[in-house]
């Protein structure tokens, strides 16, 4: 009967920990795949040769992207100035999960495969927003709403 | 009576080339500093002990440029995730006379003096948008209006 007893508030303790870790779980998932924005920026070198027929493919992709797709919140492509092959894409997504449904996109597909023999060089580098408040007030200034 | 009439020709010639040469400056000032955004990419390295006190006084300064001055479109900055002393930011300015104010304003000259001893390197680059409509919908769409 004691056995039983000691048994019953083990098992209790077992469910009231498992609950709670379930709970910490949920959490940390909210936090690295719900409400955190993935930032970077992807440096790449064009070969020359193909420079004009890879921007067309970009910006094309990079407005499909932005359209179409709900957890891509910027594809900005740039390039500079002094030497128009190194071009630097600005990205924003909603959190990990919209990136990887972003590679499966046909419009992404494309853009990869037409683009790969253009490539010289690629670096993609995760960034951190310091201010994600402020990006709200940027972004709704530039709309001019 | 026929050097009088040459003359009059010659003067009449320049005066027609200098009004077009007026026409030509003024189109030149139009594209340059009302219509053309100035876009820029700064890329920064931080002394590791300053950090945090560089970091606030940036944020700062960003936020307070981009509440004020109508011409400042966008100051967002980063830091590489990997490398945290790394600083990069996206500046975009309504174009080079708003770019010129921007530096006389009294949150600029105090961050430009009071991180001077901070910044271990600074590098200013130059950008072009790929594609300038494309941008105005990348930055509503993330305002969400």
């Amino acid at each position: 009967m004691r056995t039983h007893k000691i048994l019953k508030i083990v098992f209790i303790l077992m469910f009231i920990l498992s609950i709670n870790s379930i709970k910490a779980q949920e959490k940390q998932n909210q936090s690295t795949t719900k409400d955190e924005l993935m930032v970077r920026i992807s440096e790449i070198e064009i070969l020359p040769a193909y420079l004009e027929e890879y921007n067309t493919i970009l910006k094309e992709e990079a407005a499909a992207s932005v359209k179409i797709e709900p957890g891509v919140i910027a594809i900005f492509p740039m390039f500079i100035k002094e030497n128009p092959t190194q071009i630097r894409i600005i990205e924003i997504y909603k959190n990990k999960h919209s990136y990887q449904s972003h590679l499966t996109t046909p419009h992404f597909k494309h853009y990869k495969t037409a683009t790969l023999k253009m490539v010289k060089n690629l670096k993609l580098i995760d960034m951190n927003s310091l201010d994600t408040e402020m990006m709200k007030v940027i972004f709704k200034k530039f709309s001019g709403k």
